[in-house]
């Protein structure tokens, strides 16, 4: 007897797929915006089909972009010397709200995870010493998440940053073993990254 | 010195429109939807692009429907006699979901409540009295939420359905009261349904 519209259980089926919405949630937003936001359904179909079109990923550092070089990449008011490598765009995100770092970025979007069958040709190497030879750099902090897999993959990357003849550090053990950066509160981040280390060839 | 990408931004913005969704987990699932889940977004805008251009309200009942007249008012397999009220067509699917009821509905939109200057015109009264008048039902169960305005209304409701000569039932409070019809479960729904008892002239 169950009273069901197609069009609605789609909606309800397409924003489960949002990260943290289960079957309850959905129903609720779906009747939420069809009872009494009409005018957001609109909006979000139409933000989400823009990024969808425009966002890609920076030809040099990999990070989320609305151009072929993001803006950090264009810019010429950061530091030359500072590479910073991060796991995903959130991260970059992240560090950027502390303010305590103004060099560049290398945005892995992973891990090395041999068990999942993540292994360096997945993390786009090839472009990350390409940009260690052509960069200018000075340093390379190493910024993955401080868990199993971001450590092996920081020391992974700082045998290839030393062969490259370049200086690697560790973001300091301020932020929590085993959390996940984008979650780190600014202050914690901010200090991790003055506290930062180098790693002994 | 904070790195925003404009369509980005946007994409937090109107993702945070949705109910229950904070500035934190907006950002976190526009980011999962760039980073990850690139297909669900354009499955998502067509959903809500189509669920907002092809869902209306059912012209008899008002309940949410694909068609001019919505899949129950279009059935003759339901009892003819029983008409039930509710507050949104929420309601309307957490009741069919118990299996308890097999009557016609009419959905208000909402309860009276003067204080926010929503008095009996704003509730689509002249449909519904016209459906008593024209719809040969006996009786009118008073389905609308536990709470002050909801037993205003249903006040208000039984008045007017026993001015037309029929029969109006209260679902009994079974219902926690306080709470909203949509968040109780079947079980709880289905006993308020048939402990339902009649509202004396
Ligand atoms: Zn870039
Ligand atoms: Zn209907």
């Amino acid at each position: 007897m169950a009273y069901t519209v197609p069009v609605i259980e789609a909606l309800v089926q397409a924003l489960r797929q949002l990260p943290g919405v289960g079957p309850r949630s959905a129903r609720r937003m779906a009747y939420a915006l069809l009872e009494r936001k009409r005018p957001v359904m609109g909006e979000l179909a139409s933000a989400l089909a823009h990024a969808d079109q425009v966002v890609r990923h920076c030809e040099r550092c990999n990070n989320l972009s609305d151009a072929p070089l993001c803006g950090i990449c264009q810019s010429a008011r950061r530091n030359p010397k500072l590479l910073c490598v991060v796991e995903t765009p959130a991260d970059v995100s992240a560090i950027e709200a502390t303010g305590a770092f103004d060099g560049y970025y290398f945005v892995l979007m992973g891990h090395l995870s041999p068990l999942d069958g993540i292994g360096p040709e997945a993390l786009h190497l090839d472009r990350f010493e390409r940009l260690l030879d052509e960069g200018g750099f000075e340093e390379v902090i190493l910024a993955t998440n401080p868990t199993v897999e971001g450590e092996a993959t920081a020391h992974f990357l700082a045998d290839l940053v030393q062969r490259h003849g370049l200086r690697a550090t560790r973001i300091a053990h301020g932020v929590p073993v085993g959390g996940e950066l984008e979650f780190v509160d600014r202050g914690t981040l901010s200090s991790a990254l003055s506290g930062r280390r180098a790693i002994e060839p």
